[in-house]
C-alpha cells in the first residue's frame, strides 16, 4: 500500500495549488481510507489558495468528502469496505474534552487541554484532505455516516461543509416559528442558512445581496424578500419590511465588516446576530446599534458542525424532501482538470455557486 | 396632592445635578407613588452628571428605590398602602411584545412595535426617577415587591441594579457547576458578577482590578483568585491558572476596549463573554482571539433584569444569607446632603463602593 | 351600558349548554369590551358541556375570538375603537410573577403568590367567554392583537387556540431540523402539532389517528407518513419506519392513557415525550419503556400559550403562507344555532373538524 | 499477561456476589487496564445482589474506579501508565451517535443505530466491573481522567456515580439562582442532590427523609431545612415554607412511588420535577397534581453523566472545597471482605452512607 500512489491537489505556495503525486496513506488504527468518489471546492480552499488562510506546504486542499471506503483501520468496528459514506469538512474525535462538552468543532484531541481553537477542522487544514484519490478521516467511527442508496454524491455534497454551517446559523440562533430573519450575502453559506432559517420556522426570510442571480437562487432557497444591497440600503429596507421593528435573528455569511454592521443594526433589541464568515480584520461594533451594551444583543459564532449524526440528520432532510441543494451545483469537473475548477471558482465566473469534483 | 412640593435630585445641565424642589407627581391608574426611605447612586447617574449619557434637563435622577407606598394608582389591585417595597432600576410593563417575548429589559410599552431599546429603564432616564422624596413607578403590579420584614432597606438596596444586573453576567452566560469564570473590573457590578458566578457553582472565579480595596472585595464576595492589572498581564495570568486553557465564561463589567479585549482573549474556545458594561466608543474585536470568527464564541450582552419576582427571588438569596452584599455600602449621606454624595462618587474619593441615601 | 343585552351561550347544567340573554358586561379599567364577529368551539367546551371539567354554572363558554373593539377601558392605551383584533384563550396579565418568569399560562394575577395553576386560562373558565356577542377581554394591553387587513376571521380563527397550543407541542419539545416526530391523534390539536413539527425543520413526521379523514387531513398538514392505529399497532409501525430506533419526540394529543403510553414507548433513548391532551383519569408510566428512570427522558407539559406576541407571531405565520389551517374550518353556524353546532360538534358528526360560529 | 489471576466480587446468582479469582482482562485498542485502588458499593450493586436488576451470572461487579494506569491499549493516546486517574460509571464511547447528541449516558456504540438504551453504563452491568484489583475501561481517552494530586482517592470515590448523579438532578432541571428546591430521599444520591441544589444558586434547599443521621447529613450538605417525612407531611410542610407556592424543582432521589408522588405534589405551577430514582414498579402520575395535564409541568430524568471532562469538572469542584463529600464515606473495607461490606450496605446498618474498598 505504501508504495501506490495517487493524484491530489496540493498547495504548493500562495496562489498555486497543483495536481500532483502523492502516496496513498497508511491506515491507522482509529482511520478510514475513503475513495473519494465526489468532492469540492469551498471559499476557504480559495482564502487558502491566495495565502489569506495559511497551510503547510505540500498538504492535499479539501474537507468535503463523499467516497466509498477502501480500508479500515484496525479498532475501526461498524462498517463495512466497499460502503459508500460522507464525512464532515469538521472530524471531531468524539473523546476530547470539547467534544464531551459538546464543542466538537473546537476539539482538541491530542492536545493537553482537550480543547483547540478550529481543532475540528483537520482535512486539508491540518492533515491531508479530500481533493485527492483517497483521503484518509480521522477517528472514522465518528465521522464516517453510510449514504441511503436513494441519494446521489452530489445530492450529498453539501452536508459536509455549507448545509451544515449555513443550517447552523439558523440553529446556534435558536429561529424558531415566526421569527423574522435577515441573511446578509447569498453565497453557497448564506444561501444555506436562508434555507435553514425557513426550515425552522420563519415567517420571513430577507435574502441580502449584490448579484441578481444570487437574489434569484435566494428565493429558491426560501427567502421571502430579497434585498439588492447594490441598489437599496439592506438595513433600511429591512427596517421597512418589519415596520420598524428589526429581524428578530440576523445571519451574516461574508465576512466583513460591512455585513457584519448591517446584520447588527438590522436586529430588533434584544436580537441574534449569528455570525458565520470567516473574517479577515479585526471586527467593529458600532457603539449606537450595540445599545453602548445594554441592548441585550447576543452574537454568536458557529464553525461548521460536524461528525457522523449530524451528517445522517442532514441527509435525513434531504431524503425528505426538504430542501433541494442540487441547483447549487453549477459545475463539474474531473479531478485532472481541478486547476481549471480553482480557476473558475476563485474568479467567481459564469455565475458559479458550487462545483462537484470527480475523481 | 398636586401642590404638595418635595426635594429631588435633579439634573441641570452637564456637570451640575442639584437637590431642588419639585411637585410630588400625580398618581396614575397604573402607577404606585413611594415615600423614598432608602436610595442610592449608580455610575450610569455619574455618566448623566458628566454629559455623558443623555437626558432631558430637569429630570429627577435616580432608579434604585427602596420606599413605603404612599399612594396606590386606581387601577392597582394587590398591594396596600404603608407597604415597604423595592422595585428594580427597570420597570418593564409586562404586557409589550418585548416583555411577553420575555425581553422585559427592552419593553416597549406604549410604541406602536412593542419593542424599544433599552425601554424597561425609565426611572431616572425617560421619567423622573427616586434620588427624591417621593417617586411613582410605572405599573406598579409588576414591578412592586414587598420587603421581608426581616430585612433592612440597606440589605435590599443593592436589589433594583447592581445585585440584578451582576448577577445576569454569570446567568445569561449559562455559567454552571465546575465552569471556570473571569471578571474583569470589581466595582459594583464586578463584585456581584463574582458573587454571581462563584453561586452559580463556578469551581474557579478570577477577580481582576487595579485597586487593592477592590481585590479584598472580590475575595469576600468569592472569588478564589485575584489579579492586580495595574501589575500583572491578567490574561497571561489567566492562562497560567487555568493551565493554557481559558476559562468558560469572561464577565466584563466595566465598559472599555481594554477590558472587552481582554475578556475574549481569556476565554477557551468555544467560551462565552459575557457584557455588563456600558460603553462609551466603538469597540474592537480583536481577529485572532475571535478565531476570525471560527471560534464557536458567544458575544451576550444584559441590561439589568427587573421587575417584581425578580426583586423577589434577589432578596430571597439575601434572606437566605446567600451572598451578604451589605459591606458594599461604603458611605451614608442624607438626601439633603446627595450633592456631596456625588461628589465623592463620582471621584470614588475614601474607597466608596455603594452610598446610602436617606431622605 | 349595563341594561344592554346580548345573547350567549350559557353553561347551565352537565349536558345542557344554552343561548341566552345576558347583561353587556360593564368595561374596567384595564378590560376590553370586543364585538365578537367570529369564534368557535373546542373539543374543552364538550368536556364542560358533559360536566367533565366543572365551571360555574351560569358561565359564558368560549375561549376563541375574534372580534372589532367596542369599548377600552380608562386604563388602556395603544389600541382604537372599531379596531380588529384576536385574543389568545389563555389572556395573561403580565404582570403576575408567573408572566414575569415566563410562564404566562400559570398567570397567578390577583394571587397570593402570583402563580395559579392554569390561571391564564380564565375566558369561559373563570370568567364569562366569547360564544356570546360580546366579551370582555381582561389585561386588554397584553392580549389584544390587531388582525393584519388581509386576514379574514376564519384565517386567525386557530391561533387562540389549537395552533398555539398544537405548535407549542413542537416548540416546547425543542423538535429542530431533522428530528423524527410522532403525533399522536389528529384531532384539531394533533393537526397544528403535526404542522408545527413540519414547520420546525423535522424530516419525519408520522401522524396517527383511527379515521381515515384525518389522517388525509394529517397529510396535508404535513405528515410525512400517517399510521391507522385501528389497523396496526402504531408503536411497531413507528419503529419500522425509523429503522429500529424510536423517535426524538413524541406528541401526545389526545389525552388517553393509551396514547400517553404508545407516546413513550416510540420514544429513542433520550427522548421527548411532549404533552397536550388533558387527561381524565390517573396516568401510568410503564416501567420498561421509562427505562426505570434510566432513560434520559422528557415528559414536558404545555398550557397553550396566550398574549399578543404569540398571537401576533401565529398570524404572521398564516400570513406568510407557511401554514394553511383554513380547511379546518369544515362547518359554519350563526350564534342563534350554537345549540346545533354543539350537536354537531360533541357527537363528531359528518367530519367535523372546526366549526365557525358567527353571532 | 493473559493467564495471570485477580480477585474480583463476581455475581453468582440472586443473593450471591461472592469474591473469587478471575483472569486479569486483555486489553484491547481502545483500553486502558487499571489497577484499581479505591472503589465502592453503590446502591445498584445491591438491586443486582438481590437480583431485582438482572445481570449475567460471573460477571463482576462495580463501576465507581479510582485507580492507576496498569496498561494502554495500542491505539490509546495521551496517558501514560502508572498515572493515577478516575473514570466514570458510565464510560460513554464518544463516537456513536448518542453521544455526537449529547445524550453520552444512552450511548450506543456498537449497535446500529447508534442510541442504546442506558447503553452507557457497562461497567459492573454489560461488561466486567472495578469491585476487583483490575479492571479494564473501554473506550479510555474518552473516560479516564487523571487525579490531581492534592486530591486523596476517597476525595474522588463519589465523583464517578453519586455526586455526577446527584448533581445532574439540580443540572437538569435547571436551578438557578434564586430557586426553590426540595430534594426527596437523603441516601447518597439524594445528599449529593441536596448540595448540588444548593450550589446552582438555590435560596432555599428543602431536604426529606425518615432517618435522622441522614437529615443531619443533609443540613451538612447544605439543606437549609430538612423534613422528616416519618413524623409530618412533608408536601403539606413544603407548602408552609414556601408560604403556599410550591417549589421550582422537585427531586427525586429514591426510586418509589410515594416519593415521586409527593415530588409532583410539591411543585408549583410550570415547576420541574427531577427524577433520579431507579425505578422497580410502574407509576402512577395523579391527575390533579399533574393539572390534567394543563400545569406546564416538566418531568425529567438523568442516567449519571460520564466522561472524563465531567470527571474533571467535578474534581475541580472538589478541589475548589466548594462541596466536602468526604464525610459520605463512614465505613472501610479491603477488598478481601467484600462480602462483609455488601452484607452492611445491603442492610443500611450501622448508619453507613458509602464504603471505601481497597484491593
Amino acid at each position: 500500500m505504501t508504495t501506490r500512489k495517487m493524484k491530489a491537489a496540493i498547495f504548493v505556495a500562495p496562489g498555486r495549488i497543483v495536481l500532483d503525486e502523492k502516496p496513498v496513506p497508511e491506515v491507522g488504527a482509529l482511520d478510514a481510507l475513503l475513495r473519494v468518489t465526489t468532492t469540492t471546492i469551498c471559499g476557504t480552499d480559495v482564502h487558502i489558495l491566495k495565502g489569506e488562510y495559511p497551510v503547510a506546504r505540500g498538504l492535499t486542499i479539501g474537507h468535503e468528502p463523499v467516497g466509498v471506503i477502501e480500508r479500515l483501520g484496525s479498532a475501526v468496528r461498524g462498517y463495512l469496505e466497499g460502503q459508500r459514506v460522507v464525512s464532515g469538512a469538521i472530524t471531531p474525535s468524539g473523546w476530547s474534552n470539547a467534544c464531551l462538552c459538546g464543542v466538537c468543532s473546537q476539539d482538541g484531541a491530542g492536545t493537553e487541554h482537550g480543547w483547540k481553537a478550529m481543532g475540528g477542522w483537520k482535512l486539508g487544514n491540518t492533515i491531508d484532505g479530500c481533493q485527492a484519490e483517497f483521503v484518509l478521516v480521522p477517528d472514522a467511527m465518528a465521522n464516517l455516516a453510510p449514504v441511503p442508496d436513494d441519494l446521489s454524491d452530489e445530492q450529498v455534497l453539501m452536508c459536509p461543509d455549507i448545509m451544515s454551517t449555513g443550517f447552523s446559523g439558523a440553529e446556534t440562533a435558536g429561529v424558531g416559528i415566526g421569527d423574522m430573519v435577515a441573511v446578509f450575502a447569498q453565497g453557497p453559506i448564506g444561501l444555506c442558512a436562508t434555507a435553514g432559517a425557513k426550515l425552522s420556522g420563519a415567517s420571513l426570510v430577507i435574502g441580502v445581496d449584490r448579484l441578481p442571480d444570487r437574489l434569484a437562487m435566494a428565493r429558491q432557497m426560501g427567502a421571502d424578500h430579497v434585498i439588492d444591497s447594490s441598489r437599496v440600503d439592506p438595513v433600511a429596507e429591512i427596517m421597512r419590511l418589519t415596520h420598524g421593528r428589526g429581524v428578530d435573528v440576523a445571519i451574516e455569511a461574508l465576512g466583513t465588516q460591512q455585513t457584519f454592521d448591517a446584520s447588527l443594526r438590522a436586529l430588533r433589541p434584544g436580537g441574534t446576530l449569528s455570525s458565520l464568515g470567516v473574517y479577515s480584520t479585526d471586527l467593529t461594533i458600532p457603539l449606537g446599534p450595540f445599545g453602548a451594551g445594554l441592548g441585550d444583543h447576543k452574537i454568536v459564532t458557529t464553525l461548521c458542525p460536524g461528525g457522523k449524526e449530524r451528517m445522517r440528520r442532514l441527509m435525513a432532510v434531504i431524503a425528505a424532501r426538504r430542501v433541494d441543494l442540487s441547483a447549487m451545483v453549477t459545475h463539474r469537473f474531473k479531478l485532472d482538470d481541478i486547476e481549471a475548477a480553482y480557476e473558475l471558482f476563485s474568479h467567481q465566473r459564469d455565475g458559479v455557486l458550487k462545483v462537484a469534483i470527480t475523481p
